[in-house]
């Protein structure tokens, strides 16, 4: 079962709002088993409305249209809808009922603007909307079905999950997509690509797999189609688990969950606390884990050393190993982590140290070498990573790579 | 002139990312006097690609495509643009230099794979992509031009502005168009929009406002359009003149400068040095700061005092202080700042201390309570805040507010 969206809305094509309907709506339509084919946005003008509306149910049986059915002169969708399904209109009761319970809760008048929202094409099911004035209305045409609602997101979601999806899945009688999404970070996109690549080749033809990189993150996202549900899902996590025997270090979670929403999981659970001292992250980690509501059940602080000074006053970093080591090394970085575990007493403290760039490098070690340490109960451990040459990338990739550390940890 | 954008990715079709290239891009062509008629994501999917530009370049003279150009065998936007424009393919010897240069600093080996990603399609005129491995491609036919970009956003946006929008404007012989983006923090739109009515009122056509808001931010964009470029940037600098005039504690800067640049350049300026208590922002501030380069000038460091504990240990905050006036108080976070600027010897300091929520509010301090505080070589200041109840929403606009505290006070 195929679908198309279309997008109606001059403020989107000039870049003034960002189309989060569409993204929204081809979730659910996936999540219900119905594939979406193409997504369109167009302005509010009649004859592009008509011929992206051709188009699209030349490709699909199902056309989502949203947006343009506002009570001003721009708004012409349920005009234009009528006219292509050569409909005449008819005034439609509990509409205007729907209309005037809304005016009058805040107490406006009702104009005769108002009143011709209630004009509906005879030719359509209307959907009612709970939330706003202008129905959602639901066209039938040669086997295929054409459904309008509302542009603002809050009518639209309430109309698209408690009535079209439920309405389509009902008419046409539909099978099921299962979908799984595994996280990884550490490891290039193509470095990934080559080390399962013969498990990928092995995937049966119902199921696919896509490469979704992100600065540091990089998420396979298997999807299944089927008709037993039940046995998709059994299927794909017996894939999964082979591909965890293949990569288990770098997979952290599942779903689109962020690794610092895994590394307090885990911190709660095993009842830690952490703190962070950090030099070339500048905070970064710090406000990762800290953008998780409820982190203050297990992170007490941070400090961000950003000068020697600050080292060896608050971290208690020995000024000899910093001019004997450099600031970058793993000495210095093992005495942070100590000093932050010590000082700000925690049962973990992660310690970064590195060049961020785009200045400060040296041939010996040039922008994106970056030591990471993590102390803890059971002792200190140190790595060094090369991260590359930009500075926004290398904050993030340090501070993946330090809760990715203290994550392998706590799951050992 | 009219211009399509063409997203091409699996994900965009199932939901998982949200479609912000299309918006970024639209936005972007419209201040460059360029028209978007239609945007249309694909997935990948070869009969998909060649039928939208064949449907793209019947409506427009610019189809814009972003994605599909990975190293993985899911992409295929290169090879379907190849068949698309009937053109072999080259070894493009600068990509590979890239290809390896990007790999060497991250010390991977380069793979067959990756030597792939320096075949081109002959007929395209390549661009180069600073920021990742795959390269643009600029192809020609008819007098109309089709551009495909990589899906990565800031690896297409600096390809976009530095090298796409100029080479349409000379391509196409445009006519000059001039942007001035007006930099506001502190107040919300719909307030801005009341203060500055009159003056929006007064503009003359042939000069746009736009209001694009952010979390914490409004830019206010004027476009002009014309003949004659000083002549236009004389009359839009008079009407920024004037708008400074009626709304001057809240503009920052120029230009989507950010708020943590400016704040840099004026330590900078002013030889200052500063440092950060953090509660509630949990090193964001830090972050934001040190995300600036060349930061460490003039930062020393941050204290984040997730817990009540450090603040007592670490910034000097008395225990008493934080048990007769609780953690979010005007008292708290004057001890805080003053604390820091002592502990970490610098000019200035910024304290924080807040209920970022969603929990931890009562009647008294509700969820979005923040309390700022700026001590100085000229004493400290306190103010206190109420910014709602969306937790990141609270910690990106307690961090504007507390640098701005501190624009405004080296501006003096």
């Amino acid at each position: 079962m195929k679908a198309e969206i279309i997008n109606i809305g001059d403020e989107l094509l000039i870049g003034q709002v960002v189309n989060t309907n569409a993204s929204w709506m081809a979730a659910l339509l996936n999540k219900s088993g119905i594939s979406v084919v193409q997504t369109t946005t167009i302005a509010d003008d009649a004859n592009a409305i008509k011929s992206t509306l051709d188009q699209a149910l030349s490709r699909a049986e199902i056309v989502l249209v949203s947006g343009g059915l506002g009570p001003t002169k721009d708004d012409i969708t349920k005009k234009t809808l009528a006219e292509y399904f050569d409909s005449k209109f008819i005034f439609h009761e509990p509409t205007y009922a729907q209309v005037k319970k809304i005016f009058a809760a805040r107490k406006f008048p009702v104009t005769e603007v108002n009143r011709q929202q209630a004009m509906i094409p005879e030719k359509c099911k209307p959907l009612f909307n709970k939330n706003g004035t202008a129905p959602g209305m639901w066209f039938e045409q040669n086997g295929k079905v054409v459904v309008s609602m509302p542009g603002v997101p809050f009518e639209m979601k309430a109309m698209m999950t408690e009535q079209v999806i439920p309405a389509i899945v009902s008419h046409f009688n539909l099978g099921t997509l299962v979908n799984k999404t595994v996280m990884t970070t550490g490891m290039p996109e193509s470095m990934l690509a080559e080390k399962i690549k013969a498990w990928e080749d092995s995937l049966p033809s119902h199921i696919k797999l896509a490469y979704l990189p992100q600065p540091g993150i990089v998420r396979l996202r298997l999807s299944g189609k089927g008709k037993d549900e039940q046995k998709l899902k059994a299927e794909i996590d017996l894939l999964v688990g082979k591909l965890k025997t293949l990569v288990p270090e770098i997979i952290f979670g599942y779903d689109d969950i962020s690794l610092e929403e895994v590394v307090g999981q885990l911190l709660l659970k095993n009842k830690k606390t952490l703190s962070t001292a950090e030099s070339c992250t500048g905070g970064y980690i710090a406000h990762l884990v800290t953008s998780i509501p409820g982190s203050s059940r297990y992170f007490e602080g941070s400090v961000v050393s950003y000068s020697n000074r600050i080292k060896t006053d608050l971290l208690g970093v020995h000024a000899g190993t910093l001019e004997e080591r450099g600031a970058v090394s793993r000495e210095v970085v093992v005495e942070m982590a100590e000093g932050a575990r010590a000082k700000l007493k925690t049962d973990f403290s992660l310690a970064v140290s590195g060049i961020a760039g785009p200045d400060g490098g040296t041939e010996e070690k040039p922008v994106g070498t970056v030591w990471l340490a993590l102390a803890g109960p059971d002792g200190t451990e140190a790595a060094l990573f090369h991260f590359g040459e930009h500075r926004g990338r290398n904050i993030r990739r340090s501070a993946l790579a330090a809760l990715n550390m203290l994550r392998l940890r706590l799951e050992k």
